[in-house]
């Protein structure tokens, strides 16, 4: 059994949990956070402490945490020659207090407390100091059924600027398409198929040929009308840069 | 059988063409363009011409081109009292000659020819000036396989340009992030089951409760990070702009 101790409550800590018990090769000896209230999932046989000075000895400890204060939490962690990861995609392991071996255990994912998830659909980045510990985060990662990926501090980086736009600013697309309809009392459902094709289809060609609509056919008399009709000026404005941008890309 | 005349050879056309020879119910009696060589798509049972005074008689004209040639095309159609109907999202049936039964059908779906798509998931917007027209309309939806929807032009209007959103702009949204990541060689396949569950997740959540990152997290470091790390001027806007509309959308 994998001893782990887990600090932090948020979606990511959430969900390690979640995947740390439900693995039989895993042992969640405890689960930490400042604030009780926020380890709410139940049905878990870890002992849970929000007080540091009670850590107790485990094969590798995990802080999921606001980048924030993750050094913070790493120099107040009273173990040393132990590894230490964090799960961050922006963090280099250095911030880690450096009396502990260190290392990354970043979840490619957009992850929620209130939506479930196979982990078999987490693509798991790990990084090192050295091979050992290297092999033992890609062991936890197989345990709980992540694929795994060996991607260095510079690679990350570059693949949370990637997935910012690829998740983040795409789920604010659906937010803002979603205001537009309930303004005017029409369903969301009604685009789901249009947004499932989206993604099927980039499973298929590369999304620079997936493209479609106005910008990319140049029609700029929709173009016009679509902003007039914006309520909002920073919508108007996202249009137009979107709309600046695709034509760009394919030549005016 | 319904006998159907198809102007236009896009990528609406090329889908129509292709489902309504599918189609037991259909007849597709001609297919127009301006130019033979868009009529790419073999394996057709129908009559191609590139010239109008060649057009048969149909119980339906399905004018499927450019928006800005809708109106002058409808003109040039040497038949009156036919349904003739257009396939445009943005312009309202009396744009088409009113020596004709004008009406809308109107996919709500990215339609590219390089990717084939399964017409149930084809949303069909349909709209006419009388009940008749409406049914036929209704029933070559339905030979088709799609899903029907009555919706006028206001809503028609609407719906486009949340498809915009949901669709044009997420799709340059996964188009920069292969940008950026090929910059680094790195594969943009890692990325896609982050996209798939972005997807996954509204149909469990509305897009508002799905939203995750850094501009919802207000972690100003990582942000002014991601700023300083793009290339190009527009897309450090387009972060910007995204992360400010993020951050209103749920309080500083």
């Amino acid at each position: 059994m994998i001893k782990i101790i887990l600090l932090g409550a948020g979606n990511v800590g959430y969900h390690l949990s979640k995947a740390f018990n439900k693995s039989t090769q895993i042992d969640l000896v405890q689960w930490y956070s400042r604030d009780y209230s926020s380890l709410s999932y139940n049905n878990i046989d870890t002992e849970i402490i929000n007080d540091l000075s009670k850590i107790k000895s485990a094969d590798i400890y995990i802080i999921s945490i606001s980048d924030s204060y993750v050094g913070e939490i790493s120099k107040k962690l009273n173990v040393s020659g132990k590894l230490v990861v964090h799960t961050s995609g922006s963090l280099d392991l250095s911030i880690i207090d450096q009396k502990n071996r260190r290392g990354v255990f970043y979840p490619l994912q957009t992850l929620s407390k209130n939506k479930e998830i196979e982990l078999a659909k987490v693509p798991m980045c790990i990084e090192s100091e050295n091979n050992k510990d290297l092999a033992l985060l890609e062991t936890i990662s197989k345990h709980i059924g992540c694929k795994t990926y060996k991607i260095d501090y510079n690679e990350r980086k570059i693949l949370h600027l990637a997935a910012i736009f690829s998740n983040n600013f795409v789920n604010h697309m659906f937010t803002i398409a979603k205001e537009i309809l309930d303004e005017k009392n029409l369903d969301f459902n009604i685009l789901k198929p249009l947004i499932n094709e989206t993604v099927d289809k980039i499973h298929k060609l590369d999304p620079e040929n997936a493209q479609t609509g106005p910008a990319v056919r140049n029609n700029n008399e929709i173009i016009v009308n679509h902003i007039k009709s914006l309520k909002k000026d920073d919508h108007k404005k996202l249009y137009e840069l979107m709309t600046k941008l695709i034509k760009e890309k394919y030549g005016e």
